[in-house]
């Protein structure tokens, strides 16, 4: 059984899609040719990606069946096949944008402050050098950063579209990211290698006031670049959940970014260059991940794929990383590091771990409940005692049996949990709640980032008036 | 019927492939700690990815069989299935071990000369340069052209692999290698920009020694960088001949690179940079082709995909276009312009072109002979002159009725030409051939641009001794 909707778009769609990219590519054209305002650009640029992968997602769709990448959605009366892996068109998309996208993000640097043309080095004879006059010098650094960026990005989706093809083992999966980081973090190391970091006032009376971390600030990197696509991965199973947290996320780092680029705060900010590299990456994020959210929100047209999960989670280790601001990035991911906490006992085996944790579907009412491991052999005192616990402080629901035994216990993932919590809902409820989660979560997090960072470090990097402003 | 191979390594070729990987291995730890010589540390990068690539061609067969990456093979007797797409292996084993190379790369620029640590374009106290002292720079223009070079391979093995799985159609295949050019050209349109290229001595009368192409030189890099990996899929359909002909280019591209870094040669050399950065690309490109070779030749065991193809041209095009001698490259590319030149009637459908043109296999004498067009209703006048006057150059060979109409011709390509020469022989022997030419060839494409091109250019820009060493 096929899916049942249509794979064209409908006029309607195709005309506000038409009217839509007709406008950005207009302000892109005025762009280039006015001062090149790279931030209007990378606008206009999102709602170009919104349009193309909005279409190519609806026309690819049989292509994607035909070539096998199809899954059933477990989750619906009739358990209809459709096109899955759909975030590696969203990826293509969006890394063709960024790519396009560095002429623009470049163009001052390019046109306005050197000769236009020839080597971008040698924009000046060398009298002028001499005579000591400012020598606005491209910035190839920056160039590198972006670059390498794109470089990880790419080889995610690479391994991502691998991992959804070869279906690859639970443990070697969980590496996929750190191939990924690689090229950001050799990058880093060629280019930049600045590996020191502010102490917290607490602490600076014994270490100092930045304290050098060598290469453990390699693996404090490495490990955010691994964590941030493995938890999105992790906290999925029910339609739209995938993109709509990354979409959350993705909004509340664009405010952040916002707050140092914004008329109230003094200019120019040190940190202003790296918000901006953030916004380049987070605006055709955003594109994109609408477009795919339009197919995959309740109910699904089309499923996502580990891709577009790996593909999020990198987008944000990249911006976090290469703007050095990893620490507010994983304040904003407080419900996966709650999921991915909640998980440990059920991810090392102490309890077991079916291959799916997803919510279980009632055919009869239409709701989704937790899904349950089952324990056909008793388990050992200690973790029975600790299943108690848990259930007396509802994190997890326990059933037994007439002898007390233990006959069941719901799956240690936050959609089960509010489920335990919430009750039996529908799909779209459940999605929505995550949404709301998330976004409380997060605002909670930027609150910690802005007001009671003060406590621990001298100064927010976004005070206003540093400058006398 | 599933190939009868078996998929793991034999005792023998584990030791072989470990203490290659180890030699190697020792190898690069040595490099690093000692000067960094990055040529060195190239070569045994090049024996790791062969070990690499080498065993997981084999390992993952059945795992590519399993996820529907697979093909039968037609001109064997039984017509075994084997798994189709494994240069997608070779391409991720291969980007891979350029991104570990980069700090290789850049080691002397790291360390030796500048501070070892910290943000690398501040190296020098502000006193220093201002009292003159010599001061090293990071190449940040050369590790961006590094980066736009695997960007661009990276973007063309995901488009590659699109291709493989989706079965995308010829008129939309052909522009894919654009797709992939285009990190190249934009990084190098931000980062150099420079468009001028020697005029010939016989045009210098009359555009001066010096002319600039502006736009244009990226409408011809470009169509490089389109041709370049078409060229070497419409070489194809016989075991080996695609990873055949691009070792051949490969190890003629990296001698003719060895001539420019040779002792003999003076140094520094103008050139010396660009052959370095086309050695980085080509020699571990040689040590993952070399590992597909031992599976693809004759009789095949895995298939290369439509990726192989891309990516082995996409290299070349990357070394060719960012160090600078595309116009050599072109000279190694004769039989495979000559292909598609000869191709073009049936490209442009003035003679019908049915999907596959490979050689056909005959099961009864075991040999591969002209695969033809048939030609139900006669072709126009003109095409029969046409086709009559090939027929009588032996450029193809018709087959006519009773009736004198023609029945027959056979197909336009390279392969079916040496079959009409040389009669039917077998496949092995074909893809021999095809070697022995190309290598012919390329030789004597050398020998024109570095001895002929003397007549129309002022110097070589190899000639020995104008540093006046």
């Amino acid at each position: 059984m096929s899916s049942t909707t249509s794979n064209s778009l409908s006029r309607r769609e195709s005309w506000r899609l038409l009217i839509l990219a007709g406008a950005c590519i207009s302000i892109l054209v005025n762009t280039f040719q006015g001062d090149g305002a790279p931030l209007i650009a990378s606008i206009a640029f999102s709602g170009i990606v919104f349009a193309i992968a909005y279409s190519l997602i609806r026309w690819l769709g049989p292509v994607f069946i035909k070539a096998g990448l199809k899954g059933r959605d477990m989750a619906k009366p009739r358990k209809p096949e459709i096109p899955e892996t759909m975030g590696a068109v969203c990826a293509i998309v969006y890394l063709l944008a960024l790519i396009f996208f560095i002429p623009f993000a470049f163009y001052k640097d390019i046109v306005a402050a050197t000769s236009g043309g020839g080597n971008r080095d040698v924009v000046l004879e060398v009298q002028h050098v001499e005579t000591g006059r400012m020598l606005h010098r491209f910035p190839h650094g920056r160039l590198a950063s972006y670059l390498s960026g794109l470089l990880s990005l790419q080889c995610i989706v690479i391994l991502g579209i691998g991992d959804d093809l070869l279906d690859i083992r639970w443990r070697h999966k969980v590496l996929i990211p750190a191939f990924g980081a690689i090229p950001m973090l050799i990058v880093y190391f060629v280019d930049f290698g600045v590996t020191q970091v502010v102490v917290p006032v607490p602490l600076q009376p014994y270490l100092g006031p930045v304290v050098d971390l060598g290469w453990l600030y390699y693996a404090y990197m490495g490990a955010v670049a691994i964590f941030c696509p493995n938890a999105i991965n992790m906290l999925a199973g029910i339609n739209g959940i995938e993109v709509a947290q990354s979409l959350v996320i993705a909004i509340l780092l664009i405010a952040n970014d916002i707050l140092y680029l914004a008329p109230i705060t003094p200019f120019p900010h040190p940190a202003t260059d790296s918000h901006l590299f953030s916004l380049y990456f987070l605006l055709p994020f955003v594109g994109v991940s609408l477009a795919l959210l339009f197919h995959n929100w309740y109910p699904s047209k089309v499923f996502v794929g580990d891709t577009y999960c790996y593909f999020a989670g990198m987008v944000f280790a990249v911006v976090g990383i290469l703007g050095h601001f990893s620490k507010t990035l994983l304040l904003l991911f407080i419900p996966q590091i709650f999921n991915f906490l909640y998980s440990t006992p059920q991810l090392f085996k102490l309890i077991p771990c079916p291959r799916h944790r997803l919510p279980k579907f009632n055919a009869t009412t239409g709701l989704l409940d937790a899904s349950v491991t089952e324990w056909p052999t008793q388990p050992s005192p200690l973790i029975a005692t600790g299943l108690e616990v848990l259930h007396q402080m509802r994190l997890v629901r326990i059933t037994k049996n007439e002898k007390g035994e233990i006959v069941e216990s719901t799956n240690l993932t936050i959609l089960n949990l509010w489920l335990v919590w919430m009750g039996p809902m529908k799909e779209d409820r459940l999605a929505w709640s995550m949404v709301g989660v998330q976004v409380v979560c997060g605002l909670l997090g930027l609150f910690i980032r802005h007001r009671l960072a003060l406590l621990v470090f001298r100064e927010d990097n976004r005070t206003f008036g540093v400058f006398g402003v």
